[in-house]
Protein backbone atom coordinates (compact mmCIF):
# COMPACT_ATOMS: atom_id res chain seq x y z
CA UNK A 1 0.00 0.00 0.00
CA UNK A 2 1.29 3.40 -1.03
CA UNK A 3 2.31 5.89 1.72
CA UNK A 4 0.70 9.07 2.84
CA UNK A 5 2.49 12.13 1.90
CA UNK A 6 3.35 13.01 5.43
CA UNK A 7 3.40 9.57 7.05
CA UNK A 8 6.94 8.33 7.60
CA UNK A 9 7.13 4.56 7.58
CA UNK A 10 7.89 3.02 11.05
CA UNK A 11 7.22 6.28 13.06
CA UNK A 12 4.01 6.73 15.37
CA UNK A 13 2.46 9.80 13.05
CA UNK A 14 -1.07 9.03 12.73
CA UNK A 15 -3.06 9.92 9.37
CA UNK A 16 -5.62 12.82 9.48
CA UNK A 17 -8.50 9.98 9.83
CA UNK A 18 -6.21 8.35 12.51
CA UNK A 19 -5.54 11.14 14.31
CA UNK A 20 -9.11 12.39 14.03
CA UNK A 21 -10.50 8.71 15.23
CA UNK A 22 -7.68 8.33 18.02
CA UNK A 23 -6.66 5.32 17.11
CA UNK A 24 -3.25 3.90 16.37
CA UNK A 25 -1.99 4.22 12.49
CA UNK A 26 -1.21 0.99 11.47
CA UNK A 27 1.10 0.45 8.72
CA UNK A 28 -1.45 -1.13 6.44
CA UNK A 29 -4.31 1.65 7.28
CA UNK A 30 -6.87 1.84 4.72
CA UNK A 31 -6.89 6.33 5.21
CA UNK A 32 -3.59 6.71 5.32
CA UNK A 33 -2.65 7.00 1.27
CA UNK A 34 -5.60 9.05 0.75
CA UNK A 35 -5.86 11.64 4.42
CA UNK A 36 -2.45 12.77 4.84
CA UNK A 37 -1.66 14.49 8.37
CA UNK A 38 -1.25 17.93 6.73
CA UNK A 39 -5.42 17.82 5.06
CA UNK A 40 -7.31 17.85 8.84
CA UNK A 41 -10.09 18.85 6.98
CA UNK A 42 -10.10 16.43 4.26
CA UNK A 43 -11.38 13.39 6.62
CA UNK A 44 -13.42 15.71 9.41
CA UNK A 45 -15.89 16.29 6.48
CA UNK A 46 -16.12 13.07 5.12
CA UNK A 47 -16.23 11.11 8.54
CA UNK A 48 -19.23 13.67 9.53
CA UNK A 49 -21.15 13.25 6.14
CA UNK A 50 -20.34 9.17 5.82
CA UNK A 51 -18.98 8.06 8.81
CA UNK A 52 -15.43 6.78 9.43
CA UNK A 53 -16.59 3.23 9.20
CA UNK A 54 -18.65 3.22 6.15
CA UNK A 55 -15.73 4.75 4.62
CA UNK A 56 -13.87 2.17 5.70
CA UNK A 57 -16.07 -0.42 4.15
CA UNK A 58 -16.46 1.53 1.04
CA UNK A 59 -12.87 1.74 0.39
CA UNK A 60 -12.19 -2.11 1.00
CA UNK A 61 -14.89 -3.11 -1.30
CA UNK A 62 -13.03 -1.18 -3.82
CA UNK A 63 -9.36 -2.13 -5.88
CA UNK A 64 -6.35 -0.03 -4.88
CA UNK A 65 -6.57 1.74 -8.16
CA UNK A 66 -10.00 2.76 -7.82
CA UNK A 67 -9.77 3.92 -4.34
CA UNK A 68 -7.92 7.27 -4.89
CA UNK A 69 -10.79 8.49 -7.05
CA UNK A 70 -13.59 7.37 -4.46
CA UNK A 71 -12.21 9.32 -2.30
CA UNK A 72 -12.14 12.62 -4.32
CA UNK A 73 -15.35 12.02 -5.07
CA UNK A 74 -16.40 11.52 -1.11
CA UNK A 75 -14.53 14.12 -0.24
CA UNK A 76 -16.30 16.67 -2.82
CA UNK A 77 -19.78 15.27 -1.81
CA UNK A 78 -18.69 15.54 1.78
CA UNK A 79 -17.62 19.20 1.23
CA UNK A 80 -21.17 19.57 -0.77
CA UNK A 81 -23.07 18.35 1.99
CA UNK A 82 -21.01 21.16 4.84
CA UNK A 83 -21.57 23.97 2.70
CA UNK A 84 -25.15 23.19 1.74
CA UNK A 85 -27.10 20.46 4.20
CA UNK A 86 -30.61 20.19 2.72
CA UNK A 87 -29.06 19.79 -0.72
CA UNK A 88 -25.16 19.20 -0.71
CA UNK A 89 -23.87 18.10 -4.00
CA UNK A 90 -27.59 17.34 -5.55
CA UNK A 91 -28.22 21.27 -5.57
CA UNK A 92 -24.75 21.37 -7.84
CA UNK A 93 -26.95 19.27 -10.37
CA UNK A 94 -30.44 20.96 -10.17
CA UNK A 95 -28.15 23.72 -10.99
CA UNK A 96 -26.10 21.93 -14.23
CA UNK A 97 -29.30 20.60 -15.45
CA UNK A 98 -30.86 24.07 -15.17
CA UNK A 99 -27.98 25.45 -17.09
CA UNK A 100 -28.47 22.62 -20.03
CA UNK A 101 -31.81 23.59 -20.03
CA UNK A 102 -30.61 27.22 -20.66
CA UNK A 103 -28.31 26.10 -22.76
CA UNK A 104 -30.59 23.87 -24.99
CA UNK A 105 -33.29 26.76 -25.48
CA UNK A 106 -30.46 28.72 -26.86
CA UNK A 107 -28.74 26.59 -28.86
CA UNK A 108 -32.18 25.48 -30.58
CA UNK A 109 -32.99 29.63 -30.99
CA UNK A 110 -29.63 30.30 -32.84
CA UNK A 111 -30.09 26.99 -34.96
CA UNK A 112 -33.92 27.95 -35.94
CA UNK A 113 -31.89 31.34 -36.64
CA UNK A 114 -29.55 30.17 -39.02
CA UNK A 115 -32.02 28.07 -41.17
CA UNK A 116 -34.09 31.20 -41.08
CA UNK A 117 -31.16 33.05 -42.32
CA UNK A 118 -29.90 30.72 -44.60
CA UNK A 119 -33.21 30.64 -46.21
CA UNK A 120 -33.45 34.16 -46.98
CA UNK A 121 -29.91 34.21 -47.66
CA UNK A 122 -30.36 31.41 -50.43
CA UNK A 123 -33.77 33.52 -51.75
CA UNK A 124 -31.50 36.82 -51.94
CA UNK A 125 -28.54 35.48 -54.27
CA UNK A 126 -31.03 34.69 -56.99
CA UNK A 127 -32.34 38.04 -57.36
CA UNK A 128 -28.65 39.19 -57.14
CA UNK A 129 -27.77 36.60 -60.07
CA UNK A 130 -29.95 37.22 -62.37
CA UNK A 131 -28.11 37.31 -65.65
CA UNK A 132 -26.63 40.58 -66.64
CA UNK A 133 -29.19 41.34 -69.14
CA UNK A 134 -31.83 41.55 -67.10
CA UNK A 135 -30.36 44.93 -65.94
CA UNK A 136 -31.95 46.36 -69.16
CA UNK A 137 -34.77 46.31 -67.12
CA UNK A 138 -33.34 48.41 -64.40
CA UNK A 139 -31.89 51.29 -67.09
CA UNK A 140 -35.51 50.93 -68.74
CA UNK A 141 -36.83 51.74 -65.65
CA UNK A 142 -34.49 55.10 -64.91
CA UNK A 143 -36.85 56.63 -68.38
CA UNK A 144 -33.62 57.21 -70.32
CA UNK A 145 -35.99 58.64 -72.88
CA UNK A 146 -35.83 56.60 -76.17
CA UNK A 147 -34.48 53.14 -76.61
CA UNK A 148 -30.77 53.03 -76.32
CA UNK A 149 -30.81 51.02 -80.06
CA UNK A 150 -32.92 53.92 -81.65
CA UNK A 151 -29.62 55.90 -81.60
CA UNK B 1 -44.83 15.57 13.62
CA UNK B 2 -45.80 14.00 10.50
CA UNK B 3 -46.72 10.38 10.60
CA UNK B 4 -45.06 8.05 8.31
CA UNK B 5 -47.53 6.77 5.29
CA UNK B 6 -47.98 3.13 6.79
CA UNK B 7 -47.20 3.82 10.47
CA UNK B 8 -50.67 3.76 12.13
CA UNK B 9 -50.81 6.18 15.39
CA UNK B 10 -50.53 3.26 18.94
CA UNK B 11 -49.00 0.39 17.09
CA UNK B 12 -45.83 -1.20 16.99
CA UNK B 13 -45.50 -0.98 13.24
CA UNK B 14 -42.15 0.29 12.66
CA UNK B 15 -40.56 2.49 9.86
CA UNK B 16 -38.60 1.13 7.39
CA UNK B 17 -35.01 2.58 9.15
CA UNK B 18 -36.45 1.53 12.81
CA UNK B 19 -37.08 -1.92 10.75
CA UNK B 20 -33.55 -2.14 9.82
CA UNK B 21 -32.12 -1.06 12.56
CA UNK B 22 -34.14 -3.74 14.59
CA UNK B 23 -35.01 -1.27 17.36
CA UNK B 24 -38.81 0.33 18.48
CA UNK B 25 -39.94 3.16 16.69
CA UNK B 26 -40.86 5.66 18.85
CA UNK B 27 -44.04 8.08 18.10
CA UNK B 28 -41.15 11.05 17.84
CA UNK B 29 -38.89 8.81 15.64
CA UNK B 30 -36.98 11.29 13.27
CA UNK B 31 -36.98 8.86 10.25
CA UNK B 32 -40.64 8.01 10.48
CA UNK B 33 -41.82 10.42 8.17
CA UNK B 34 -39.42 9.92 5.41
CA UNK B 35 -39.05 6.09 5.97
CA UNK B 36 -42.36 4.23 5.53
CA UNK B 37 -42.25 0.74 6.15
CA UNK B 38 -43.50 0.22 2.89
CA UNK B 39 -40.19 1.23 0.98
CA UNK B 40 -37.79 -0.74 2.49
CA UNK B 41 -34.70 0.25 0.06
CA UNK B 42 -35.27 4.04 0.46
CA UNK B 43 -33.80 3.55 3.77
CA UNK B 44 -31.06 0.28 3.47
CA UNK B 45 -29.05 2.72 1.02
CA UNK B 46 -29.12 6.03 2.94
CA UNK B 47 -27.91 3.44 5.97
CA UNK B 48 -25.13 1.48 3.82
CA UNK B 49 -23.84 4.70 2.61
CA UNK B 50 -24.18 7.51 4.93
CA UNK B 51 -24.72 5.63 8.46
CA UNK B 52 -28.12 5.50 10.40
CA UNK B 53 -26.63 8.07 13.18
CA UNK B 54 -25.15 10.15 10.94
CA UNK B 55 -28.26 10.86 8.85
CA UNK B 56 -30.56 11.10 12.33
CA UNK B 57 -27.57 14.06 13.30
CA UNK B 58 -27.86 15.41 9.93
CA UNK B 59 -31.91 15.86 10.06
CA UNK B 60 -31.61 16.83 13.73
CA UNK B 61 -29.67 19.97 13.11
CA UNK B 62 -32.10 20.94 10.19
CA UNK B 63 -35.77 22.93 10.73
CA UNK B 64 -38.34 20.08 10.27
CA UNK B 65 -39.65 21.92 6.71
CA UNK B 66 -36.30 21.17 4.84
CA UNK B 67 -36.14 17.50 6.29
CA UNK B 68 -38.32 16.16 3.26
CA UNK B 69 -35.82 17.65 1.04
CA UNK B 70 -32.88 16.77 2.63
CA UNK B 71 -33.74 13.49 2.97
CA UNK B 72 -34.41 13.19 -0.94
CA UNK B 73 -31.07 14.37 -1.65
CA UNK B 74 -29.40 12.17 0.25
CA UNK B 75 -31.57 8.91 -1.26
CA UNK B 76 -30.76 10.33 -4.52
CA UNK B 77 -26.60 10.47 -3.46
CA UNK B 78 -27.29 6.90 -1.52
CA UNK B 79 -28.52 5.54 -4.76
CA UNK B 80 -26.10 7.15 -6.76
CA UNK B 81 -22.99 5.65 -4.82
CA UNK B 82 -24.51 2.19 -4.58
CA UNK B 83 -25.36 1.98 -8.41
CA UNK B 84 -21.36 3.70 -8.55
CA UNK B 85 -18.83 2.75 -5.89
CA UNK B 86 -16.04 4.94 -7.17
CA UNK B 87 -17.80 8.67 -8.29
CA UNK B 88 -20.90 8.03 -6.90
CA UNK B 89 -23.30 11.53 -8.45
CA UNK B 90 -19.88 12.97 -8.74
CA UNK B 91 -20.02 11.19 -11.93
CA UNK B 92 -23.25 12.63 -12.64
CA UNK B 93 -22.23 15.93 -11.82
CA UNK B 94 -18.91 15.42 -14.60
CA UNK B 95 -21.44 14.03 -17.06
CA UNK B 96 -23.39 17.08 -16.95
CA UNK B 97 -20.67 19.50 -16.60
CA UNK B 98 -19.22 17.71 -20.54
CA UNK B 99 -22.92 18.01 -22.06
CA UNK B 100 -22.61 21.90 -21.12
CA UNK B 101 -18.80 22.39 -22.74
CA UNK B 102 -20.53 20.35 -25.82
CA UNK B 103 -23.73 22.76 -25.60
CA UNK B 104 -21.59 25.70 -25.04
CA UNK B 105 -19.16 25.00 -27.77
CA UNK B 106 -22.31 23.86 -30.00
CA UNK B 107 -24.02 27.67 -29.07
CA UNK B 108 -20.67 29.62 -29.83
CA UNK B 109 -20.40 27.93 -33.31
CA UNK B 110 -24.40 28.39 -34.23
CA UNK B 111 -23.78 32.29 -32.97
CA UNK B 112 -20.84 32.96 -34.56
CA UNK B 113 -22.71 31.59 -38.11
CA UNK B 114 -25.67 33.90 -37.14
CA UNK B 115 -22.79 36.35 -37.24
CA UNK B 116 -21.43 35.57 -40.36
CA UNK B 117 -24.29 35.28 -42.43
CA UNK B 118 -25.82 38.52 -40.73
CA UNK B 119 -21.95 40.15 -42.37
CA UNK B 120 -23.35 38.68 -45.60
CA UNK B 121 -27.14 39.52 -45.50
CA UNK B 122 -26.41 42.98 -44.97
CA UNK B 123 -23.81 42.62 -47.71
CA UNK B 124 -25.98 41.32 -50.13
CA UNK B 125 -28.90 43.88 -49.69
CA UNK B 126 -26.24 46.50 -50.64
CA UNK B 127 -25.41 45.24 -53.53
CA UNK B 128 -28.94 44.88 -54.69
CA UNK B 129 -30.23 47.98 -53.20
CA UNK B 130 -27.33 50.21 -55.34
CA UNK B 131 -28.98 53.37 -56.73
CA UNK B 132 -30.23 52.88 -59.43
CA UNK B 133 -27.88 54.83 -61.48
CA UNK B 134 -24.85 52.67 -60.16
CA UNK B 135 -26.61 50.49 -62.66
CA UNK B 136 -24.60 52.44 -65.77
CA UNK B 137 -21.73 50.51 -64.40
CA UNK B 138 -23.30 47.44 -65.53
CA UNK B 139 -24.67 48.70 -69.20
CA UNK B 140 -21.19 49.87 -69.14
CA UNK B 141 -19.76 46.35 -68.83
CA UNK B 142 -22.02 44.60 -71.54
CA UNK B 143 -20.08 47.10 -73.80
CA UNK B 144 -22.77 48.63 -75.49
CA UNK B 145 -20.25 50.45 -77.66
CA UNK B 146 -20.12 54.17 -77.78
CA UNK B 147 -21.98 55.98 -74.51
CA UNK B 148 -25.67 56.88 -74.55
CA UNK B 149 -25.07 60.25 -74.16
CA UNK B 150 -22.95 60.51 -77.13
CA UNK B 151 -26.28 59.69 -79.46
Amino acid sequence: MKEGGNRKQGTASPCAACKLLRRRCAQDCVFAPYFPADEPHKFANVHKVFGASNVNKMLQELPIDKRGDAVSSMVYEANARVRDPVYGCVGAISSLQHQIDVLQTQLAQAQAEVVHLKVRHSAAPQANNKPMFDHMDMVDQVSLGESMWSC
